[in-house]
This record gives structure tokens, C-alpha cells and sequence, in this order.
């Protein structure tokens, strides 16, 4: 199952090419993100770092961006697990324009951490119930990941 | 006395128009005041924050732009201090282009504040000493403000 | 009448006095009016922007920021036209919490230009019958600016 | 042959977590490949975009992410030249903190592109020549990549 984040590109994301800031479309995956946990896991993110004291900072990336985007463009975003371990998560983005074409996608994997310590942590239950949900297809791998 | 702090506009700074997204020049201002506090209070701003616990958030602003900033130019911002109260400071700011030119300029009013609690409290000593001396011209007006 | 826009604070708009950092809230104000554009004028600020070479980019700045917005934060900005001329506007921003506090204001003008030459003009007329649409009460100040 | 960029993080650089907003990073080794043109090539990037209309726009990343960076760090940037083709780069960066600690590392693949029609092109020799002095060690990998 596939979650979908959509936006438009606002007119301060561009740069001097005119096309948006590559570092913007990681700004982008957090918000995402953050749709994700408000309306998929049904905890608001905030509520999940400050009264949780659960957060899932990013520690490896691999992106790729095919297509410029341009203002304008009204992109969706799919979220989607591709590996679940007991206290990280790879998430899989992909960027899709108005016209369906992909424009750029991503592998993020975050850990889960205790947010007064920064040490990893397991899950929380509630977490990875709905992640589960969203793993995308084929075997689960959970566990692949430590 | 004015301080001077010196940067080149980047990159990601452009916004759709090909100029400086105004917002960024907010940053600039905060960029400026953090070196401020770093090369003449003597105190880097981290410090400030984190170890004295005291903050300058700003509460009000009145700025201008009269010329557009591009990709590529090299900006010195001078900062010096209107008004000094007794928990309050309102700092002037000029951005300068590399041929002189004024391109934006920054009247902002900042509340010395307890980072703990965010009440507003006394400006300490050793930093309103140099505030003191960047006073900019005529009488110091210090205690205009609250 | 007041056109209204609403946004969550999102999780990198903080910074490190753990509230949104204020040259984010002029994002905001921005934000807004590209909402404006797009759904109170009937035309995307892109297509302003692209196809009619039309921009308006910020002259002035008068802001307060009497609350602290933070992480979690549901906010409503409200945007009326506070003052419209024949090439430059004053719009009216008001930030307010979910508890209906406001938390932060401005006054921007902006400045009609030709995208090509950067030189202001007057307001397509279009765009002119909505703002006018959304001047805040008492009597229409047209004119009042150049 | 190394190239070095410094940095100071700053104020508006920290997210919710207290730590450097990881999509800032990405503008940091942007703020370091900007300095290498200007110091290292000896063309300011705004001239090489600008008067040669080339431009490098990012296509690949992957990236680690092993220490948080915090308000206060001094950082430095290391950029080495991990892979030389005809029309392609591959950018190594590492960045370490004061203390010579890594906290975070990528391999940025650009491509050379022609800014005004974003189609790739040939390396500018120029530039090429002071790549090629960069490149990491080993067995130049020239022509690895298209």
C-alpha cells in the first residue's frame, strides 16, 4: 500500500537554474514524512518527537533526480517501506509531475531513536503496525535491516 | 562604530525571479548578527544560547529593498545599534553591493529573553557594552526603548 | 473580504530556540499569496509570473512577531489589501494559532513589475478587480501609493 | 588533491531535533562545490552558469549521515573527485567536525549540461583539467562513467 503526499512547487524552492533546489526535494520527503505519520499512522509527528520522544533521523541516502522540476509543477510524492528492521526503516519516495512522469525518487533509511539520548531504539508497535502496511510488496524484509 | 560582515550571495539563495528570495536576506541579517557576536562581543551566539541561556529573537522588523540581489554578487552588510533598552535592541543593517550600491537595508528590534522560560530580561553586561559602542551616531538613546 | 490560508509547521522551519525561525514566517506570507494568486485571482503566481511576465516582488517590510510559532502548530494566515495603488500593493498578513491567538503580522508592499526589465507597471486588470475585492474596510485607499 | 571548504553551522541551519536539518547538508556540499569553482577552477560558479551557460545540476546521490551536527560546529568540507567522464563528475565530500570527528559523507554525481537547453555536454577543458587534479587517489577512473 502506497501512501501519496502531493504539493506544489513554490515559487522560493527554485534556484539560479531555475529548476527547483535539488536539496529542497529532501525537504520535500520530510514533508511527506510528516503527512505520512499524521494521517497513515494517525500521530502527528510533533506529537511522536515531543511526547513520544521518538524521532527517525535520516542516516542513508540514495537518491536520484531524472527530471527537473519547474514552478509550477504540481508533483505527487508515494511513500512506500522497502525494508523494515526492528529499530530502522527504509523508505522509498518517488516524485511524480502532473504528467505522471517520475522526476525523482529516493531510498532514505532513518533510524528509530530515543530523542533525549539519540541512541536507536526498537519501533514503537503502533509505528510499525502501519509501516508493515506499506511495505512494498514481495516478502516483507523485515529484519533484513538491524 | 559599525561592524561589517561579508558574504556572497549563493546558489540556492535565487528564487524563481533570478534574484535574492527576499526572505533569505532575514537570514542574511541573522547570519550577519551571529558573526556580530562571534567577532565583537567575543561571545560566539551558540554560547550565547546555549550556555548563558539568554536569546535575541526579533519581534519587530522594518526593512526596505531597493535593488535586487543576483546570483553572483558579493554583499557586505554593516550593523550598527539604533536603539539600546534595557531588554531590547533594535539593530540597523545596510546591504551593500559589491559596487557600493545599497540594495536593502533592515531596521530590526530584537527582545533580550530567558531561553528557558522565553521572558524578556536584562541584556547582560558584557554583551551590552558592545552593544554600547556600535551605537550609531548622535546621542546613544539608550532607554527609549522597553 | 479576507482570503485565508492555512499551513502545519513543518519540522525543518524550526530552529535552534526550538520555534520557527522568523525569515520562515516571510516563506509563510509568500506562501499565502501564491495561494491567493492561484485561487482567489484565478491564476497560478506561475503563470503571472511566466506567461504574463508579471511579478511583485517585496519593497517594503513592516512585521511583529508577538508569539512564539512552534513545531505542531496549526496556523491561519489571513490576507487582505490594506492599501493598492496603480503599480504597487500593500498587503496585510495576519498569523493566527489554533487557539486563535495571533502570533505574527505584517504590512508588505510590493511593487508591480515587467519580469523582462524589472521596471514597475501597472496592475493588470484582473488582478486589480481582486485585490480590490479584498481592500480591509473603510474607505478604498487607491491611489494613496504611486 | 583535496579541496577544503569551512563552514560554521548556523542558527537557522537546526531543525525540531536540535540538529542540523539533513537536507541542509546538501546545501553545504553545495556551498563547497560553489567555493571549489571559485577557488580551485578560478571561475566563479555565477560565470560558469552566467557567461559559459554551463551548469552541473546533481542527478545521483548517495549519502551517510553518522553524527549529528550541532549549533556551535565548526565544520570542514573535504571534496575529492571520485569519478571523471566526458560529460559527468563524481563529487566525494566528508565532512568533519572540530574535533576531526566525520559526521557526515556523499558521492554527488553531476552532470555537465548546456543551462540553456539542460541537455549534457562535454566537460568544459578548463574545468575538466582542475577535476582531473582532485580526483581521489587510485587509478584516475576517466571515461568509467558516460
Amino acid at each position: 500500500m502506497a501512501f501519496t503526499f502531493e504539493k506544489k512547487v513554490r515559487f522560493g524552492e527554485i534556484d539560479q537554474a531555475g529548476i527547483v533546489y535539488y536539496p529542497q526535494v529532501f525537504n520535500y520527503y520530510h514533508l511527506a514524512m510528516e503527512d505520512f505519520f499524521e494521517r497513515a499512522v494517525g500521530v502527528p509527528y510533533p506529537e511522536v518527537i515531543k511526547a513520544w520522544k521518538v524521532g527517525f533521523p535520516t542516516v542513508h541516502v540514495e537518491a536520484d533526480f531524472t527530471q527537473p522540476l519547474q514552478y509550477g509543477d504540481e508533483i505527487s510524492i508515494t511513500l512506500t517501506v522497502s525494508k523494515l528492521g526492528r529499530s530502522s526503516v527504509r523508505m522509498h519516495y518517488v516524485v511524480r509531475r502532473q504528467d505522471g512522469r517520475i522526476c525523482a525518487e529516493a531510498q532514505l533509511t532513518t533510524v528509530c531513536v530515543d530523542m533525549d539520548t539519540f541512541r536507536s531504539r526498537h519501533i514503537p508497535e503502533a509505528i510499525r503496525k502501519v509501516l508493515q502496511q506499506h511495505l512494498d510488496g514481495g516478502e516483507p524484509e523485515q529484519g533484513a535491516l538491524v
